[in-house]
C-alpha cells in the first residue's frame, strides 16, 4: 500500500514513475480515437519482449481441456474491433492531500483506442470450466517486485466478469499489431473497469478454485480509509469529465490565455457504471454550473463529446471546471479529497483549469 | 532561463512536465529502431492539430523564388529513410544538483527513430537564397509563452548547418505517417544534434538576413556558467553511453535485482561530434573500468549497441556506470555536476544504476 505524504514538493521515486508513464496530453481529448503515442500508459515493471512467433498462451487451471493458443490461432477465431476508453485507477492521486506515494497521476491517465482482439467467453467455454472453477487469473509476462513481494503482474476477475461478452484478448490496436509497451503480442481488454483489469503482455490464463489473493489484487487496488480497512475492490471507473483546456500554454506553469470573448470548450466525458447523461460547466470554479453539449457517444464502451460556449467577457483570471453525471446518478465530487483513499484509487474530483482571459 | 534549487524534491510544475513529456523506458535499448510509443517526446507548449489536406509549408524570406510545398509535393521529392537517434538537451538535468527547474530529465530523454522525409538542401537551392541571407529559420505550428514571450516554437540553423545533406524535412516515423504527437504532417530532422533543433509541426522556413535572437534560440538552448554569461549554444549530442538495466526492478525505487553469476549487460552508445569508440563498464561505481564489446552501429546519425558481460560473484548491492569515449577523444564526466549549466544542457555524466546481487 501506499504511504501518504503531505508535502507538496513530490520524491525522486514519483518523479521516476512520471517519466516511465506517459499521460494523454489533455489536447488529446480532441480525438475520437487516441493516437497510440498518446494513450497512457502504466507499466509496473519493466517492458517485457515477447516473441510474437513462438507465442502461445495457456489456459489451463480448473478446466475440463486445457489449451495452448498461438497468436496465428487467436487471429483466426471470430474477431471484434472496438473503442474501448481505458483510465488509470491512480488517476487523480496527485490532487490528493495527504497525498498517496505512487504514480503521481492528475487527470491525464486517459486513453480510447480501437481494440481488436477475440472474446474471452468462447475459449473459456471450450476449455471447459470445472465446477469448482470460481474465478479467472491472468498472469502477465511482466515480473519484479512490489510491496516486498516477487510476482509477475496478476490480476482475477471473477467468472461472471470473466464472461461479460466485451472482454476480449487483443492483439490489435488503432488498426495496427499490439505495440510492444501496449501488451504485444497479446492483452486482456476489459471495459468499463480501470486499467489494472486489462493484464497487458498475456502469459498464462487459469481457472482457480480460490479467490486470488496476490499483490495486485488483494494489497493493492482496494478502496481503504485506513491501513486497517479490509478495504473494497477497485473496478468500475467512476464519472469523469475532462475539457481540452482552451487557449495556449505557459511553458512551465501551463496556465492557460485566452483572449476575451467567446470560446468553444471541448472535451470528453464516461463512466464505467452506465452512460454519461450530463456533463456540467462551470467558470467560475464550481460554483454555478450550466450544462454542455453532448455529442454521440464514440461507442458503448468509449467516451462521449461535449462542448460548451464560454462567453468570457471579462479580462482576468478563472477557473473552469467539468462534471459528469451517469445514467445510475453517480457523479463527481467538488473536491478530490472528497474520494480520498489510501491508494489514490478513483480520485475523480472535477476538473479544474486555471485560465487568463484577455 | 531555468532558476535552480537546491531542493532533493520536485515541484509540482516538474513533475506536470514529465506527465506530458514521456521518456523511453531503459528496457527500450533493446530495440535498434525505437518503437513509436517509446520514443521521448518534449513539447514545449499544446500538441498542435494541423490538416494534412490543406497542409503547405512555405519557404521564403531571403529567397529569389518563394515555395508553397503540399505534404503530395514534399513525397513526390527524392525520399531518404534513415535511423536517427535523438536526445533532448535537457537529458540529465535532474541529476544536477543544484537543478536547474525544467523538464526533470534523467536518463531516459532518447529514442531512435527512422524518419522518412526529403533533403532540405535541394529546396533552399530551388527557392535560391539571396547573397544576404544569414541563417534558414523554422517556426512551428505550436504556440505558447515561455520567459514571458508569447511565440510560435521557432529555432534557426546556420547555412552551413542547414545545408547539411543529412538534414531533412520528415514526413514518416517508422515506415508510417508522422504521427501527430512527433510532428505531424512534417519535421525538421537534424542528425548529430540535440533534439530542440528538430522543429517539429513545420509551417514556415524563411531564410533570414539577421541572426535569429529569439527565446527558444537565444534565451534557452544555451550553456551558461551563470545568468550574466552570454552562453555558447548548445548544438551536437555529446558522448552518452546507456544500458537496459538489469535483472528485475522494484515497483517504487527502481531498484535492481539480479541473481549471482554471470550477466549479459547490454546498451547503446552514441555522440553527435564522432563515431563511438569505446564503451567502458564499471561494477563499482566508476573505480575500476573495463572495455565493453562494441557492435555495428545501426547507421550513420544511429546508435551503436554495446554489451559487456558481467560476473555478478557475490551477493550484495553494486552501482553499475556505462561510459562513451568518440572519435574526438569526447568522453563522459565521472559526475554529472562536471557539466553543470544553468539550463541543464547536455549533462552527460556516466549512467550509475543501483543493482542488488543475490
Amino acid at each position: 500500500m501506499a504511504k501518504a505524504t503531505t508535502s507538496r514538493e513530490f520524491t525522486r521515486e514519483e518523479v521516476g514513475l512520471a517519466l516511465r508513464n506517459p499521460g494523454m496530453p489533455l489536447e488529446g481529448l480532441r480525438y475520437d480515437i487516441t493516437p497510440i503515442e498518446m494513450h497512457y500508459l502504466l507499466v509496473h515493471f519493466d517492458i517485457p519482449s515477447v516473441d510474437q512467433e513462438t507465442y502461445e498462451i495457456t489456459v489451463g487451471g480448473r478446466v475440463r481441456t486445457p489449451l495452448n493458443l498461438s497468436l496465428d490461432e487467436l487471429k483466426a477465431r471470430p474477431a471484434v474491433t472496438m473503442p474501448v476508453m481505458m483510465e488509470c485507477a491512480g488517476a487523480g492521486r496527485a490532487h490528493l492531500s495527504p497525498r498517496p506515494v505512487s504514480a503521481p497521476w492528475r487527470d491525464e491517465a486517459i486513453g480510447c483506442a480501437e481494440w481488436t482482439g477475440t472474446p474471452l467467453r468462447p475459449i473459456l467455454e471450450e476449455a471447459g470450466l470445472l465446477d469448482d472453477a470460481v474465478e479467472i487469473l491472468f498472469t502477465g509476462h511482466d515480473r519484479g517486485i512490489d510491496q516486498g513481494v516477487e510476482h509477475n503482474y496478476e490480476r482475477s476477475l471473477s467468472l461472471e466478469d470473466a464472461l461479460r461478452e466485451e472482454v476480449i484478448l487483443a492483439y490489435g490496436m488503432n488498426g495496427r499489431p499490439l505495440p510492444a509497451r501496449h501488451g504485444s503480442p497479446l492483452r486482456l481488454v476489459v471495459p468499463e473497469w480501470y486499467g489494472m483489469a486489462s493484464v497487458k503482455w498475456l502469459k498464462e490464463i487459469k481457472a482457480v478454485s480460490e479467490p486470488f489473493e496476490g499483490v495486485q489484487q488483494a494489497l493493492l487496488y482496494q478502496y481503504r480509509q485506513s491501513e486497517e480497512d479490509p478495504g473494497t475492490p477497485v473496478t468500475r471507473k467512476r464519472p469523469h469529465a475532462l475539457m481540452a483546456p482552451p487557449g495556449i500554454p505557459d511553458f512551465f506553469s501551463r496556465m492557460r490565455h485566452v483572449p476575451a470573448g467567446r470560446t468553444l470548450v471541448e472535451g470528453r466525458a464516461w463512466s464505467g457504471w452506465g452512460p454519461v447523461k450530463r456533463v456540467e460547466f462551470s467558470a467560475d470554479g464550481g460554483h454555478t454550473w450550466a450544462d454542455a453539449t453532448l455529442g454521440e457517444p464514440v461507442g458503448r464502451y468509449a467516451w462521449v463529446r461535449w462542448s460548451y460556449e464560454w462567453d468570457a467577457r471579462e479580462p482576468g483570471e478563472y477557473e473552469l471546471c467539468a462534471r459528469a453525471t451517469d445514467s445510475t446518478g453517480r457523479t463527481q465530487p467538488i473536491d478530490n479529497d472528497e474520494a480520498w483513499n489510501q491508494g489514490g484509487y478513483g480520485v475523480n474530483g472535477v476538473q479544474r483549469v486555471a485560465v487568463m482571459v484577455g
